[in-house]
């Protein structure tokens, strides 16, 4: 077999067999096959695409081509969620909670953020403390123990996707349903949950620009992992403004510790949920949809749910005092007043972010660091009514330097207008195994 | 000015800005954009395709990566021809010399051939003692003196295109028109001359296999030389079946000598006139394509065409006695036998030449040493009757060894039938700068 053929036969819009699938990522994982054969293949994929066969294929052998975790020493129906990344996306720090509360094992891997979405993990490490690399035997033993962890992918785990990825980063093949697809899969099988859950984002903040596209990427996953035998449901949801009103890390953990006290903002508590019930839905805790609804409802108003996330936090050795008593505030926090008066018709998430990012949130390379108090808190969102000189944020960073740029970014994504935009939905489409229903 | 962003959007269909395509030509041939990014895009113009004006652009840019031939001290309109390589393809040995005798001056320079496609310089060097490397000052001073000389590419020209060509080369991303194009005229117009007349050669036995991707591909060359102010035509021409008789080096350098002698196979000399009428008219030696025609035969007939091949081959210190007095043979000259009787309706020509190659004619690598003795003799060819047993074609070789997988080959590449195949045509299309003819 030659890499030659399968990139000739992958540009005249071939279906690759699975031994050709194999055969390349074996090869450009041991540095056999190089990175300019590598890179014309996933330019070919990005422009003739992979049906879903071969991204199942491909995704299986790039699970295969390192460690895979081993989760059999845990008993029960083990449950993952993934979300596709968004602008305040603390989703994962609130529904692994509430699903382990009702007795659902959460064993999670986490990565970090880059670009203008956050990583759960640079999150949870803003708890003063709390650690996120901890051996695989301890991990189980804490989720045996709790039915909960959170740690950082550890080990040699689909480091073949690391590579396919940073190629992929400086070639522009990065916007490729099969790709992407077999990327967040590989990850999510090699991470040995039973029964995952998928966030798909679309809109101004996420990857997947259009509906269309984030339910084809949301099918692409599910038969990928139905395919795999894990058990596969996804809801594509709205990111065409932030989450919650909180961006940025330790802000959006004080974010998510108010909807688990049942004192988050409506948006966020009614998408977490959502999510918390297809997963206990799928890990079989309750019967029917409506049922586990109740369930995830019941475990945030009786407080079990909290108790559960600073059960985590004091296993993984963080500090449970910042949950209640509050984290350490930036040295600055700066109101961003509005320029005229109107109503919000709206604000593009994926600015927010970047204007988050701009104080110190995030990283625009994987090798920088991060201020955990920087972010910011929005005071007003789509729809609101503002009044000129009224706060419409108030931006938090340890730079004043940061400031200046952060304002422009921000103030230029925001929309003033005089007539209410249409309520937004949180939930567009649910994608399991049977079908797609759009909501 | 980022690759990365270049790759976006041809990624996503844009037509590249002139800019775009030279910082991409610049930054590889300098060596700092890397392989992997030059790899992806030539794998999205490969799908994505070029329009004519990016390709001139492309073109341009890579004339001038390196040096250029300055024919300025050669008085007169230089003429140029360049084949896309057929089997048994020997009409520049033909066709240069016809133009220079009839006062046409003709710097030409020649590449070796790779796969199942012989190349000039390989031919002229079957001619004991005749040199191809030859310095620039000297290579125009046999042009000033006698208006013709033949050497290999020198120096460092177009290095742009050696680079692109080792890695198209190795990614699949051979076949794509612009890229084709391309890669051709780079060299043509580095090389210099006024006017450029091209041979595109169709069928089993060239690169393009359907008249139309011909077309498409003589129309792309047309419009790049003309956009450089160049004078260019372009002959479609047939090569379903081997040129003339004899496919290895030293055998056609001889059947080379018998069209300019007069004595040649008829499909050859025909195609020689052709060729030689059309850069005639191009370099403004007759007043319409009749009298360039009539003044090509008469070059033929008088024995001047001859006479100039001679002067050439002296020039450039060849043992010029060889060309009456006949090459060294081969030690093996072993007859293909017919299997069955009948008539020849189809020979696959790119067959004929990889049994060339197996008989040790040609390079299967670039550092592939290889047999100017070597080759085939055809003594029937499409069209004709044959009887069992009868000869079908000589193999010459230096190594026994080879003979089996050659017979293999050949004896595959022949069909016979009952019923005579159509007449085959010539010259299928000419292209000028004014549109298409189809013949």
């Amino acid at each position: 077999m030659r890499m030659y053929d399968i990139l000739s036969n992958k540009k005249h819009g071939a279906a690759l067999t699975d031994e050709e699938i194999r055969f390349f990522v074996d090869g450009f994982t041991s540095g056999e096959i190089p990175d300019y054969q590598a890179s014309a293949l996933l330019m070919a994929i990005c422009l003739q695409g992979m049906n879903e066969h071969e991204t199942a294929v491909l995704t299986g052998a790039m699970a295969h081509s390192g460690e895979t975790a081993d989760l059999s020493s845990i008993p029960g129906v083990k449950a993952d969620k993934h979300s596709t990344g968004g602008v305040g996306d603390k989703t994962t720090l609130i529904v692994c909670p509430i699903a382990a509360s009702c007795g659902v094992p959460v064993a999670k891997m986490s990565g970090r953020g880059l670009g203008h979405t956050g990583g759960t993990l640079d999150k949870l490490e803003s708890i003063p403390g709390l650690q996120t690399t901890i051996e695989p035997e301890r991990f189980r033993a804490i989720v045996r123990s709790i039915g909960y962890a959170n740690i950082g992918q550890s080990g040699n785990i689909t480091p073949a996707d690391k590579k396919l990825y940073a190629l992929r980063d400086v070639t522009a093949t990065v916007d490729s349903i099969p790709l992407i697809a077999s990327s967040v899969m590989s990850k999510k099988l090699a991470a040995g949950s039973d029964a995952i859950l998928l966030d798909v984002k679309t809109g101004s903040g996420a990857f997947m620009k259009t509906l269309d596209d984030a339910v084809r990427l949301a099918q692409m996953m599910v038969s990928i992992g139905v395919r795999s035998g894990r058990r596969m449901a996804a809801l594509v949801t709205d990111m065409d403004r932030p989450l919650g009103n909180s961006i940025g890390n330790a802000l959006e953990v004080e974010e998510s510790v108010e909807v688990l006290r049942g004192q988050g903002p409506g948006d966020l508590e009614e998408l977490c949920v959502d999510l918390a019930a297809y997963m206990l839905l799928l890990a079989g805790a309750g019967a029917s949809l409506s049922d586990c609804e109740a369930l995830a409802k019941d475990a945030i108003q009786s407080g079990r749910a909290f108790d559960k996330f600073c059960e985590m936090v004091a296993a993984q050795g963080g500090d449970v005092s910042v949950l209640t008593g509050g984290f350490r505030k930036a040295p600055i926090i700066s109101p961003l007043k509005a320029a005229q008066s109107g109503i919000i018709t709206h604000m593009d998430a994926e600015a927010c972010g970047m204007a988050s990012l701009a104080l110190g949130a995030g990283r625009v390379r994987k090798e920088d660091g991060i201020d955990h108090s920087a972010g910011i808190v929005l005071q007003k969102k789509t729809g609101d009514t503002i009044a000129e000189g009224e706060t419409l944020a108030w931006l938090h960073t340890s730079d004043a330097g940061k400031l200046q740029e952060a304002e422009t970014i921000l103030s230029a994504a925001v929309t003033v207008g005089e007539t209410p935009p249409p309520a937004a939905k949180t939930v567009l489409a649910v994608v399991t195994e049977d079908g797609v229903s759009m909501l």
